[in-house]
């Protein structure tokens, strides 16, 4: 049945902005019926860099306890939402180690029909939010993954910037989010768990 | 039922190897039980371009009576296909051109779901063959498609290059296909069919 | 001398706003000391659908005269500056097809060398600025051209938005730009000239 | 004069081609009149994985003493080559590890102008070549460097895989390259001491 949906919500966060994005992308989730996790990648930065910088000290130190993100996570989900900021244009090394990682679960067939979406965010209003999420989606096509973006499936992403590739965010030097995207991110964790649902529900 | 799924098979081709990656993956949709059309997009060069190559104006003339994709054609889809040479790592203008013309549909929210899937060509080895399938799904995500590309969700893939966005073929000045690509592209329809099948099953 | 240097700068506009940034980038050359030409590409489009949009066809009429862009004007130019809307996140096919026909001149290895950058402009804020212009890009490397985006090398771009690959806008319902970027187009447009004129000059 | 010109080539591998490649650049490079460096990037592997494949652990042995690419080797270095193997159709973790770590060199303007160019691997024809060279561009892009891919600028590259990024190579599971890319390499090489040539002294 539809609530025995499973959805993995990964991000990775330095100062906070997509461990929000994640969180409202998990309730949305949860609200279309699914069983959601709030998973985070590995930092790589040597605590020297995360503590040179107040915020991300902080951010660090307050999400100590959320889980990281497993193997066995990515075998339990149907459907994963990705949520990152970009770094020049691409994904954070953090996040791109955790899919590096995912090498032996490609070799055994595990990842395909996963269904996937992402979400950005960067410094600037065309910083890479496009380019970050597009990047995500070439590795998905390697995992055989369903990819089902936003596109412009509803009228609440006009209102949030319009990426279709999936919703994104500015983040000002002040960490404040430079436009109201709850609504955009609960829509595109919906429409992932929709398309899952379908997907799972299809193959009985 | 599964017998009612529509794909449409769309496609550029001047000197035929798109036509025949095409026809093969009309091939591999019905035999997944489907219902496929075969249809080309409009010739945009003039007349004395293609008279200019012998091999370009054979395969014009012998490919008059194709019928071209049109708007009725899109809504009438479950699925689409799409196989076109690479233009300089993108997509060539006259599939851009049809790509364009899409609008109304897509302003009315009838290509959302659709579930797509692209094929390509080059002359060189890699000349284009990644860029100009993932240059197609960049638009795709704008139609709020279902991409489902073929990653490596069969070992078919492994002898026809392993091209993840897709399955894309190298062919010579002597117009002849370098690898034997015709199994690997009907597993990639067959694949599209299934997803398109289990989107729209799940959803009745 | 750098007076000599010769700047095309080719664009595609349906209601003015790419008409516009290349207005302001053949003005930012010209300032930079280069020669500089504006052009426009082919329409495609049938007059059906120019005379269907009141802003479309006043454009279209009160451009008639610009010229269009030539094979003779790529061997003329030292640098390219190149500037169109968005069409789901990939170049127009107008802009396709001019570049589709630079095959002779490729094949005669004439595009080599060029110095080259876009810009772009779509109607919503994140609605394939990026993804458009790194399409372009993709073509410019089949060319051997020389990419000189303008990245972060001037504080001015910062109050435009930030996009790296080059100036973006967007342009609402109304037609009208929502941000600022004449002077970040110009800076553009002088860094392509700076290169261009370093390649130039170290050649000699 | 030429003699100074200074060029990093960074290169990120695990079982030895890509540093097979990066000692071909560097012949390249300092036979085009260069100073070149040859720098690996950080391995970020834990020992257990590299031990438990015997190529890795052998080829991490053998290169032990190979220098690690630093701030201070990108502030001095006038051009980079960089070579890195697909993971999943985008840079591995090691390669963009390094490249988010330059935001303080980036800060500072101290990337603008840098000459690049990029290289790759994979172990299918079709399996991110493209991509990874594509996704190292668009963070070149961010550091506002001067993209100089090799294009078909010379014939040399037709015999190698015709790659417009930028040389790549297949390796199979044997560690055997498939292709003889050494004079494509080396050609790439010279093209990017070229174009960094005509830059620095054109700057003069």
């Amino acid at each position: 049945s539809m609530s025995e949906l499973n959805v993995a919500v990964i991000y990775y966060s330095s100062t906070g902005s997509n461990y929000q994005l994640a969180k409202w992308a998990k309730e949305g989730a949860e609200a279309a019926g699914a069983n959601a996790k709030l998973l985070k990648v590995q930092e790589l930065a040597p605590m020297g860099a995360i503590e040179s910088n107040p915020a991300w000290k902080e951010h660090y130190e307050a999400t100590k306890d959320v889980q990281e993100a497993s193997m066995d996570d990515l075998e339990w989900a149907d459907a994963v939402i990705f949520s990152m900021p970009t770094r020049f244009g691409n994904l954070p090394s953090q996040m791109k180690q955790f899919l590096d990682t995912t090498g032996g679960l490609w070799a055994n067939g595990k990842l395909v029909n996963k269904v996937v979406s992402g979400m950005s965010s960067a410094s600037n209003a065309h910083g890479g939010q496009e380019a970050t999420i597009l990047a995500l989606y070439n590795t998905m096509h390697h995992w055989g993954a369903i990819i089902a973006s936003p596109g412009y499936s509803d009228p609440v992403q006009f209102a949030a910037g319009g990426n279709p590739y999936g919703v994104s965010v500015t983040v000002g030097q002040d960490g404040v989010m430079q436009e109201n995207v709850e609504d955009a991110v609960k829509h595109q964790a919906k429409r992932t768990v929709d398309v899952a649902t379908w997907v799972k529900k299809g193959q009985e």
